[in-house]
């Protein structure tokens, strides 16, 4: 049996292809199951997406369509970023129509099904907004305590964040839903942009990882030049990996440094979407930080051990 | 004359007394004017502090009296930190009631005037809330053209913050005046937490300072060891010199790792008093960051270097 049992939580998305990859060729991860989410695209993007990737690799796991709005539904849904993953999420290439058909349930109750018929066994990787974990919280709190834990892709602790100078995208697309999701009693990871900016494949060695990893990774280089030629604004070359390197904090650990404490997400104001941790051992006047679990939070990274954690696994070693 | 004219805005305070013995012993300052704000203190007693340690130490600058109330004044001033600073602000000293009486101008006025009086020539160098700085600006938004610059002790970029995980005492105790100040088109130097919380006096460096600086610095290695108590919660030994950090920013600016950048402050929610800078170069879509000025804000600082240059100047070299 692989030492990880994953529910991938997704809005795919380019790097999110990748993340996919990765756990799909990892000898130690079994994936039980893909949701949706919106966010790099619109639900119905993101769901198609994900089936299209799924049936070209192989991926025999549920695919379950998940939340097309904002935890706070008076939240606006904002604007998809076409100009990073393409208008149709997966940087413009030809994407299939999907001959698969999404699981019946939304991704939220997929979820819940799934960790209540697997207690303690199954860890949720998400890598989009948080809406699904959230509206499953809501549904059935009692399922923090059946997940073995949580890793997200999403927030920024020593700044600047990526969509707005305070907040990363993840969770300023939802952070209602990051500020449920952290405060709840399951053990969660946050790998932010701390952790994953450092984190660039150059083009080279993506196209060392088409020829090594054979037709799926050719797909994930093909998909990805449009989000290289958008990184050519931020960095001299290549791509941020974000959502890879949240699985590979899954699969290594050690590759990341970590602090632990409560987090809570800044709702409103300028600061909306931020993330912020009370480090544990610190002390304040009582705040809204009090009657929060610890979590661990990554604050710096081995970007080297990550891209050859990447390149193994891709090549299937 | 001088390299730096100093108006210094304080809240004695403990460490606000050493940073004050810094600027009136350092020979490339002259001290134009203290001008006093509620803080470490209510008013009344960070004005009798001001006005006792000039009339001790022989300054023969003007002190003006301040706000003691904030720039917002729906905004409560909240509880003042006694456990820090002592019930009279200086560490529960005898404090005698000094002779000198304050200029007759509140501060905000004092400022305004004298900045007009020598345009280009001033420095104000805050080491408090900002309410002053923020009402100067308010009836005399000229005046931000006439200072040759502005340091503030004040906010944090990398976390924590000291009075909540997201804020540092300053700047959460009147973050309107602060988003003001850091908006206005003067030139600032943001000195946080980033660059003050490596900056330690231990109790044997403090002993030694106090020999080699006479009778002022013996009255302010007395009057520190309350706060000294304080920080044995924090850091093993000694006391942080925030405000003296400050000081040493404006004489010995290479001793500071900096960043360019607009910075706003959070005014609302958990955020509240939360400093965030847009650095210069990166790219967001439109933000409350737009069309305000770059400021600079240390990041980083050679501790050593301060602690000496602090030592160097008190003891007259």
């Amino acid at each position: 049996m692989a030492e990880h049992a994953v529910i991938f939580d997704t809005d795919p998305g380019v790097d999110d292809a990748l993340a996919l990859l990765y756990l799909h060729r990892h000898r130690d991860v079994e994936l039980a199951g893909i949701t949706t989410v919106f966010g790099n695209a619109p639900i119905e993007l993101t769901t198609r997406n994900a089936l299209f990737l799924a049936e070209r690799w192989g991926i025999a796991a549920p695919v379950a369509r998940g939340a097309g709005e904002c935890f706070d539904t008076r939240r606006p849904a904002g604007r998809f970023p076409t100009f990073i993953h393409g208008e149709n999420g997966l940087g413009d290439i030809d994407v299939a129509a999907p001959a698969r058909a999404p699981d019946p349930r939304p991704a939220h109750r997929f979820i819940a099904d799934t960790l209540r018929a697997r207690p303690g066994a199954i860890t949720l990787v998400a890598v989009g907004r948080l809406t699904n974990l959230a509206l499953a919280l809501r549904e059935a709190p009692e399922i923090a305590g059946l997940a073995r834990g949580v890793v997200v892709m999403g927030g920024v602790f020593a700044g600047p964040g990526n969509v707005t100078p305070a907040a990363e995208a993840n969770i300023h697309g939802d952070p209602e839903a990051a500020d449920l999701v952290f405060g709840a009693d399951w053990p969660v990871t946050i790998v932010g942009l701390d952790a994953t900016v450092p984190v660039v494949m150059t083009r080279a060695r993506l196209d060392a990882l088409a020829q090594t990893g054979g037709e799926a990774a050719r797909l994930v280089r093909d998909l990805s030049q449009d989000y290289i030629r958008f990184y050519e604004t931020r960095i001299p070359d290549g791509m941020v990996v974000h959502d890879a390197t949240a699985c590979v904090a899954l699969t290594d650990p050690a590759l990341f440094r970590t602090r632990r404490g409560a987090v809570r997400v800044a709702c409103e104001g300028l600061a909306a979407g931020m993330t912020i941790q009370k480090p544990d051992g610190t002390v304040f006047p009582p705040s809204a930080w009090d009657d929060r679990p610890s979590q661990t939070v990554c604050l710096g990274v081995e970007a080297e051990g990550v891209l050859s954690a990447i390149e193994r696994t891709i090549a299937g070693d």
